[in-house]
């Protein structure tokens, strides 16, 4: 499915998570957010990933019950005012695309997996929307359903992100499910966490913070339990103390039903000696004492980032720029590619159904970033180009995009793997349209330089394009002649009929 | 094979070309080489290369016939004493393995098989030998049977490395072969080599040069036509007029058959048109109008490549300290890494057959890059390294040592590939081991600081090896004992027994 990036007036955001699926429903007036309605279900999807990395078919049912309530509210509302997130449950789970597509049908809106990081900025987007402005810097801690994430930041800044693939649901499944409760089996937990710990622990202390906030539902439930017991302060919702109180009470209970704790709801009890094991780690890695709650999560996150891009800044953008420079690319015929692209595009986009925003983005960017490869090198550097931007974790996209603009950029020399793209998206066709697109875009700016060049009519039809140029300029430009009478031969292996004249 | 990279005074390098191959012996004093034999053969590897890149059987067999001419010399050579490099035409064909492993056969030495840009380096490097020393940046232009090398340098410093897929052996089969040589034919190859010289020719003009040097059998036999003809000055072998004057001539001939100058040798004559048309290209597309010929060549710079090894500087290690600068390496760990790798080698490198100097030289430098994928996402990072290890065109090593070097990142944590190890090398058994100890390295300095680590024993049999820690440490340090669990049930996949007390 392609979602239309116009303004709209009521939005909703629905964050697929590994334990709990949630949706908020909001008005948006004058950039601000008002929240009309929010739902929340414990589906744990992580509970039904299994050691082959499948999601089994009683958590995908559970999923899809979950989503049929929320359809009720947004079938109707039109593409592009619904975004659907998907996080780490459906990055590990291999059969992850059929799950998609059912939950697409039921929605009626596109669902996109975002990477660890991309999660990790949109919560720090949610999280920081609900905190005073401070110049402190803030650690950001929320620990999720299969993954937990760290951020700090300085007021709406993310300065570091970081992803571990440690959640209460995981864990739980890992540890604690069908065991007794016992102080070896937490230890084990509180162990696996610490060395998952291990390898970010020091880049987050050289970073250094004034103030340590939490999130999620884990959190707010650890939270809560040190409130009823006295242990929480005005500056601490969360205390050493209190992590040690409520341990040796879990611990002593030996039967987490038993456990009956003001603000701790019943379906939070069975993951609650898995997040308290993370949470502890967390402390004793971090050297953190005391935390705060915020309500801030992904999903406000969402939210706002959809704003940004309707006003101010589509973060998108300052991802493109930072793999440019990161990768020195030549800016000079990035920006010369991409404008002919979009000119080109105008002249064809009705004639093969390429009116959708996203194309349009999806061309410049990839134009933009066609050839970063080459820092890795020139042989094939097309996909090296392809495997930088699909496995880089790029802020503001989510994985479908990043394949797709992978894609676009894998296909834009030699031969366009016609293959690939069926596989990777519904959208074959126009992708292998956009694809024909800046490779002219390219070819016509295959010598480097901004010296006079002709302008070229182009005319599309279902497998044809015409170019057109100026009466005796290719007898004049005999090499730009050579590329498209081999670009010809390219497109034929793929169907499409090009006609230069 | 695996060489042993002792000092020699008699070396030897065969270039296996994609028109000629050649042999050069050597004698080593006092860090100059005087050279001893040299032979060439007209094997035209690059005529054999089918549509589909695979090498026939008739080149493949002329290829076997002329190495058992060269064995001849270099049979009995010590192991590290003869550099086998394979360029163009071994690179492009996909069954090459076939034909390395027939020649090592009967060389008794193993074969590299180098990158485009290596290619180029080490052709500036023998051709630097045969210039005066000069402040003046240098354009050498070399072009062989199926590529060309374009380097700008100073004095023996390579500043600009540039490779094309266009030689004239190649170029022949494509263009002239069965055809009339026509102008039209002429121009075809010429505009094809316009148009491949398109990628680079900005970026050397950009640069800038002041004196155009020409190396290989085709500039060379140009040269001599040049000469005959009464073309050449004293500050130039070819000029433009020269070029000119030589197609027109051959163009009138109409059959290259008929060509009778003196120095153009006959079995030169079949490519001087492709070669021609490829250099009249060069000197359009860079603006050049004269060239000297230099004797200078690919061998020659293996040969001071080698010497360059033996004495002050190893360019390699300026490549491992370039990737782990690009890609921003914790220096700190990596030293720390490499260090411990190095001490453990030495305990064990006896009991497990690693006492080559080429693994010692391989684990320390798979421990300074193992973590530059994390520049690229922290996800399956190991798997990011070893791409970029895998495929940018590493200074100073070959195909098979990138390889190498890429399969043992790529183990360094989670699972061990052995299937990938084993198509990759025959030393897969050593190159497993290799890949423990890194593993092991890395594990002990899993704790990112300097603070006191225990003095640990490892004593290793065929398929087990035991780590043995002071009494008590692994009690009071129960996250090392935990990481060391965890890497048992790693081993015990690949078959290899981890015991640790």
């Amino acid at each position: 499915m392609v979602a239309n990036k116009n303004i709209h007036s009521v939005v909703a955001t629905i964050d697929l998570g590994s334990n709990s699926f949630h949706m908020l429903l909001a008005r948006v007036d004058d950039e601000k957010i008002r929240v009309l309605e929010q739902l929340g279900e414990k589906v744990q999807l992580a509970a039904g990933i299994t050691d082959n990395l499948q999601l089994d078919d009683q958590a995908m049912e559970r999923g899809y019950n979950c989503l049929k309530r929320f359809a009720q509210f947004v079938n109707d509302m039109p593409l592009g005012s619904v975004r659907v997130v998907g996080t780490n449950a459906l990055r590990e789970a291999r059969n992850r695309k059929v799950f998609i597509k059912h939950a697409e049908e039921i929605l009626k809106h596109p669902v996109e997996i975002i990477s660890g990081r991309e999660e990790a900025r949109l919560i720090y987007l949610g999280v920081s929307h609900t905190l005073r402005s401070s110049k402190d810097k803030r650690l950001v801690v929320d620990i999720g359903g299969g993954s937990t994430e760290f951020i700090i930041g300085q007021d709406f800044e993310p300065k570091l992100l970081e992803s571990q693939q440690m959640g209460c649901v995981s864990y739980n499944k890992r540890f604690f499910v069908g065991e007794k409760l016992t102080a070896s089996r937490y230890a084990q937990a509180y162990t696996a966490a610490r060395l998952e710990l291990m390898a970010i622990e020091q880049s987050l202390q050289k970073m250094g913070w004034q103030e340590a906030v939490g999130s999620s539902g884990t959190i707010k439930a650890i939270a809560n339990a040190c409130k009823s017991a006295g242990y929480s302060t005005s500056e601490a919702d969360i205390t050493r103390e209190g992590i040690t109180w409520l341990k040796q009470k879990i611990l002593k209970l030996g039967d987490i039903e038993k456990l009956n704790i003001e603000g701790i709801k019943n379906d939070r009890r069975a993951i609650l000696p898995p997040g308290l094991a993370i949470l502890e780690a967390v402390f004793d890695a971090l050297d953190i004492d005391k935390m705060m709650y915020s309500e801030g999560a992904l999903r406000e996150g969402v939210l706002y980032d959809q704003l940004g891009r309707y006003t101010h800044e589509d973060v998108r953008e300052r991802t493109m720029t930072y793999l440019q420079e990161r990768y020195r690319v030549d800016m000079e015929q990035a920006t010369r590619v991409s404008e002919k692209a979009l000119e080109t595009l105008e002249q064809v986009a009705e004639a093969w159904g390429l009116e959708d925003e996203w194309y349009r983005e999806l061309l410049e960017w990839a134009a933009k970033v066609h050839e970063i490869g080459l820092d890795i090198a020139h042989y094939q550097y097309h996909k090296h180009s392809a495997y930088l931007l699909e496995y880089s974790e790029l802020l503001g996209f989510s994985k479908q995009e990043q394949q797709e603009l992978a894609l676009l950029v894998r296909g834009h020399r030699r031969n366009i793997p016609k293959e690939k793209f069926e596989e990777a998206t519904e959208n074959s066709e126009q992708l292998i349209r956009l694809c024909i697109l800046l490779r002219f875009a390219i070819l016509f700016h295959h010598i480097r330089s901004d010296q006079n060049k002709p302008i070229v009519k182009l005319v599309a039809k279902t497998k044809k394009l015409e170019i057109r140029f100026p009466e005796n300029w290719l007898e004049e430009n005999p090499l730009t002649r050579a590329d498209f009478v081999q670009e010809a031969s390219w497109l034929k292996r793929i169907g499409y009929d090009l006609n230069v004249s």
